[in-house]
């Protein structure tokens, strides 16, 4: 059976209170939720992880080696500035999707470049939770998974 | 009837034998034919359409007001360049989805950039020819709409 | 009887409509109107155009050697991404006025440089259509025009 | 009856001494004639100053308040260097336009930037000791003034 | 046969009148029979086109694919600014000389970048006329074309 | 009563005997010690908290919602790289004031640029451990609380 | 007795009245008022001044030596422009603090760069009127007085 | 006896799997291996750590102050994106060389950037884990060490 | 007589005192004896005025017009700054000698910017007060002046 | 008779050993052959030299005064360094040829730059040993020479 | 027998007297000799040249090709300016380490960039004369050479 | 006797015929008579030295260390570009004077960096020829040689 990690970075343990005009009104659980029902639809595997910390972030990267088949990263803000969390991408050879909640290239110019980028086959950005969903669908097909 | 229109820049007519390395083999042609039939399982309207023509697309975009519900726009080399472009999808304000092929952002540096994001609610690159289908999903879950 | 070109370049077709509370309600078919009736008092002759297309605006002012006496134009987006109209009016040598309905100088950074402002003699902006109808008065003052 | 202050910064006073090729050959007392002049036809009241020193435009600025209904400002080189002059106008809460004999966006570099354009509603520009007599008209047309 | 497409960008249809400091008294019609002249001696089939519009320089690459063996193009001012037109050089694989009339290394810094560089063989600028004639010698050459 | 929480980032551990010319000789144990007693004489609740890691620091921002009132925060070299704690610190809407030990903005220039300084209401910085008692000062006399 | 310069720059004697929602509704007499109640109590000497010109700014600073024993400075606008003020500041050698009223590290970019931070030895901003009484506290503390 | 701590960060820890093209096949525990057997025959104490978390990197650093004479540390990602690891070796003040296994200097322009370096007395790049024993002698060198 | 302009910027009234590992330890009026004993020998007319106010200073050298046949500015601070010096120089079209008493091209990167070289002859600076001597020699020199 | 210069600069007598996949297999001495042959057919006098040394090149420069009629410089890598070999081709004012080998506006960002351009007629590039004989014909052809 | 050239270039002939607080007392001429007493212990041929000029050092490098298996290369000041050594390298093709004796990276600015950096294998700086033998090891153990 | 070393870069060999609008009519040959002329006045022995070539220039500036006790540099293009002959005048330790015949500051952007201005106490430029002995004057009174 595919097994896919979704990783979430700092700051999303706080969805649904945070900055709910940027980031809406789903909880991090509630999101997780949907996509433990639309993984089971779709036959495979799923991880969901949240941190905070970058360096455990990086930890989860490497140990998704041999466990999961694919990556599906909201790295939040480490995105930015985290040269380490794309090493670790890099170093377990995965195919990795990069994954924000609001449109990130229509916010402040900080939040315009991504070192995930560098190391993902591709992005979805701006489509709320329902971006978590797309992603998941998008990874699957990516991987060429049968449900 | 939701009312979807999926505009195409530049060089995408060339699908299929344009550096098919970065592009992939699947033509233009054969991608509006995956979303007509997804959108007919939808139950949305859907218009589809290329231009290599900077004006010509501003055109379709005015024209687009009070015909369309939404525009899914693959604007190729003017999203980078076209200040024209986004001003025309601010002036129709409908909610616009960005989409690329390939993942702009592990390209070029020149192709980091974009006046498209500025205006659209989310971006969906790198998924190839999915990406069309996965950006009429999203858009028409953002509308709300029930297949 | 001097003769003046108005050209317009992309999006100004949706004055009115489009984002009303940084262009103003006024249409340009009104503006135009203004502008005749101007024309007519200060005894000169008008041609007023508008188009969506670079390069038709580049083939406009080709033509306008030789029938017209000067130019006023509002390039909209293309004056800050063509180096090809900012050719085109260098190549005409007709006095040019370069006009915009808002202060570009107070919005966006890229709306900051203009390509025209190098062949241009001035620049009015910010004052809406009444800006038109100065442009008018600037440019046949310029002239010597004896109404 | 609506009153407007028309203010020159430094090295205005030497118009029409000072490099009469880019400035031209009319002096800063027969721009004040000829706006005097204007002024009476449009009947509104005039008032007409110049300054070489920063500190006596910001004092200048702060005592138009309550006294004039706009201000009509040729900051000359303090445009691109006085942050304190842009403050001054912020302050007093008038309708300011920013008025230059010269097309500076067509000079060096360093001219093309403004602080005056992030709070003014206008610029007028490289039309000479006509763009004074157009900058009154704009002003009285932007107030709404009746002649 | 072989056959070789010159192409040119906007503007180059003024030649002969638009600044001849810079670009010279020879006409484009001039310039092409110059070419067909020497085509007729290299045994060569000439296309030679000039366009204002980005879109149609596009249109005219990408048909250009199965015709033509070759493409040598001026691209005037859409070379500065153009990805759109090098994208289309990119997707028709053949192989491109980038030719320019005056030395634009020596002209405004804006002119000293170029998108079609990045996509082309070489690069002749700064020989006028006669640069169209070294051109084709020069892809006849690297054809490997026996006349 | 009102509850403030003192957050000290990396190094800040090391007071006292890192480089006592730029952060002098005054240990952090002692700063929290009269940090204790100045908010007694407040009458202020205060809970002093210290982490080389990035994370912690997020985590800890986390858990001050809903049990602190305000925020002071030595973000130390974090100050000028973390998006993650800039994104915490707006995610609980308490008010923050940024406080610094030496005066940043006379040391390198990579200690110009805050992210803490976006979601901040004020900043102290150059006043040693006395910026400590200040800045309980500042925050009380912000949050309008009585001793 | 030790005695203390507070200088203000411009357009600060516009306090109250220029931007509330930036600036508070408080004026500078107020703010005056309170400095010399809380000096009174700290038994200093307070020198309070204001000045809308660099130059007579320059002077007050070169005339504080010998007289004042630090100096308080919200420079304004002139924080960011003034490399006379700087090198004035420099020429007393007197302990500088930097004060402004709002958070100017949260404002337009360009307010975030200061010359007086060079030669100041601490920097409070963003806390208001408050911020003039931290500051007295802060150079006392600084001096050593007792109060 | 001299006591050397060798620190290693991010991703370091999947050395030999890690992109072995970049980074070789010997593993971390390898490389270990080959520096205690150096350190035998140098006559010095080893300490050898890795840690994928910034915050832990700078707990060891703290905690090498009066334990061990020098650091090497070959800091991964964190090299360039670390002012807290650079803060951390300048506050425990011992000589300290920075180890890279690849030549970052011929890799990615953000590799190039070392915040490590300004706290390093050198720097050894490229030559892989050798690199790691000539760091063990050129440290020992530099303490004056005898075998 | 030939009549030369000494111009003083702002803090060089403090020579002597300020900073006098950079300025030296001669005041101001010992400069302007050295410079009146010099005069003489050379048989000039010498005007030495010093002035912090940026206003004055542009007074100033508009009164030189017609009274002086040369100006020699050590404009200090206002060097690097002022727009409105430069125009005042560029204005009365006399010739003019930049000094400076340190070499400023070594010092902090924002003093090797000048505005006033752009309207100066030439330069002499870091020659402390045997600049000004030099500069005199070095102005009758280049107008020809014989002693 | 015309004599024309062609002057080689460094690395260039390594050609047809390196880099063969960027420079080709042919030798410096079998270019200049080549360009013997055509001189001979053109009726021109030719002087073929090359040196690694940039002093070398302007003294031969400064040497082709008087002797030369024109020079073709392949400057190598002094084209992006050497403000010398520029300055000694403006001092002998003879018509220049920028010539390159390898399409340099193609490959690495620091050879996109040229002195040599600032001073050349025209350039042509990428076209390997062919560029030699068609520089020598573009000379021929802008001396007016009569084969 | 292995042998490897050291080339040292320019400004190092000073060693011993030139800022020895930067570069340390030790002479090249010593640094020589501890060279060749290590490369007859390590059983190599050592080459050991200097040069101040750039064209030298080119021509040094061409000629140790089939002469020496390695280089070694200390290029000064060059490092941060010369393609033309670059290109010599890399026209070479023997690996070839980058030297210096201070921590380069820990000093200027432009002291940071290195061309030789693009194609050597690995650097070692900072290190002083020991770094010459810790290169000759690295270069033995990298050439896999038996002593 | 004091003994000063004037030394002269690329190009100044061409004196008097180079560009003449720009660097005068006197020959290198004619300044050094002048300058033969004032040291035998001054009672100072002279070295008046040209080089076109960088390093050549390096080794005279090392040459004179024991021998002169001042240099005079004219270093011409390698002002801009030469790091080597920066390290070589601080190697030698000996007081510096920078000369320009022309003011540089006045002349494209890339002649107003100086590597030479880190190193010298001072600059001369503009004066033409007759800063040449300005620069000689000003050196004997800073070594304080009487004549």
């Amino acid at each position: 059976m595919v097994s896919i990690l979704v990783l979430n970075g700092p700051n999303l343990n706080m969805l649904g209170t945070r900055q709910p005009e940027v980031y809406g009104h789903t909880t991090l659980p509630q999101i997780e939720q949907m996509c433990r029902q639309l993984s089971e639809e779709l036959g495979i595997s799923l991880a969901f992880e949240q941190s905070n910390h970058e360096g455990v972030m990086v930890d989860m990267i490497h140990a998704s080696k041999g466990v999961h088949d694919a990556i599906i990263i909201n790295a939040g803000a480490y995105t930015h500035t985290s040269i380490a969390i794309m090493d670790a991408l890099a170093s377990v050879e995965l195919p990795t999707l990069e994954l924000h909640l609001s449109n990130v290239h229509a916010r402040e110019e900080f939040r315009h470049f991504s070192y995930i980028s560098r190391v993902a086959i591709g992005l979805i950005c701006g489509l709320g939770p329902a971006g978590y969903l797309l992603s998941l669908r998008a990874m699957v097909d990516h991987l060429g998974v049968k449900a």
